[in-house]
């Protein structure tokens, strides 16, 4: 397998922890979407991260449908399933999905990742230059109040959308892990979320995540801590 | 079930298609999103529609997860599945989904319903007034290529993800169906799309969505007409 990933791509990151919980090897490859490679839009006309090709022939595009590609490679007798069984519990994992995919994106992870890393690495004519203050004063806003609402996931259940683990927890720290990285995590703000995110950041699964590193931007002090 | 919708939000009526298709009763209740009515954005924290609510309890917000719902309380050997049993094949129907509910809605659907119908019911403080020329003059630039990729993916099969009526051909006429109500779609600029777009029209499942007026702005003549 091959993933077409960015490094700090939060939709990228998510599939590589739902590889790593489920022991699955794959080869990275790196990709500037906005340089639009011909190879990289033949796999995805839509020419985002992440897309995973399997064998001969398939290029699962994103994270949602890759999330679900292997939810039914599974039987549901199977062990270390990232989806819950019962309908209502699968339509609350797939909401926070959702959540996090659009809306922590829309609001935070993605103008930190475009305007703090991204944007260093845009020619000017694809969007290139000095980050915008107002999207990052925003991004700054808007991570408070999704920051509490992780704390009040996390208080409800042991995991964010039930008894377990599941991709609702493993999409989440990939959007908090970007931001993460960059210092703009107020974990301060609720100790409820923080605990959380400490037992997802200590799995096995997190640790290459933690050692990704971008020129230029080094990572924050709590980013690779597991006691932070 | 209650369906919380507006008429012409293209993703609304992608559910209305389905639940259509499956002969499911659905009681429909507007929402103006704008307005963050209180007791919707309890059912949806995220406040877009569709909702749809199940039973006691169970709110299912968003298409594609209520596709996905309907689409698990299937068996395999049932018949008038929306969704094709193969992994590859099923890959391409929710790679389509999302092709359409987000990149045609974003270039497309999107901007022609806000400008020309949503703005005309919002308060100037939730966005209301004057359509966007600008927005509009993109949109019917962008509607072009689309329609072409229409008739590329109806010339490889009969319908756009395979030999069968899938979730692909619902939400792609769903979209497409919101811009023919307002005039918006160069139907002569594509034969197969077209042939593929009566095709999907004529099913008993559309009828009700041809049916559905605004005030202020009346429906194109192709609208509603069976042999346009």
């Amino acid at each position: 397998m091959q993933l077409h990933h960015r490094f700090f791509c939060p939709h990228s990151r998510f599939v590589r922890l739902i590889l790593a919980e489920r022991g699955v090897e794959v080869e990275l490859i790196e990709e500037r979407p906005w340089e639009r490679r011909e190879e990289f839009l033949r796999l995805n006309p839509e020419g985002t991260t992440p897309i995973l090709t399997v064998g001969s022939g398939l290029a699962i595009p994103g994270s949602e449908i890759i999330a679900a590609y292997f939810d039914e490679l599974d039987r549901p007798e199977t062990d270390r399933r990232l989806m819950p069984q019962g309908a209502i519990a699968r339509v609350e994992v797939r909401r926070l999905i959702h959540w996090f995919n659009v809306k922590f994106f829309e609001e935070v992870s993605g103008p930190l990742v475009a305007e703090k890393i991204d944007k260093r690495f845009m020619a000017p004519e694809h969007g290139g230059g000095a980050p915008d203050t107002n999207a990052l004063r925003a991004a700054r806003a808007n991570i408070r109040y999704h920051i509490r609402y992780i704390g009040w996931l996390a208080a409800r259940n042991d995991w964010l959308a039930g008894p377990e683990l599941s991709y609702a927890d493993l999409v989440a720290a990939a959007h908090l892990s970007v931001a993460d990285y960059l210092g703009e995590v107020p974990w301060n703000d609720d100790e409820t979320a923080k605990d959380w995110y400490a037992r997802v950041k200590s799995r096995p699964a997190f640790r290459p995540l933690l050692a990704d590193r971008v020129v230029g931007t080094p990572a924050s002090a709590t980013y690779a801590d597991l006691d932070f």
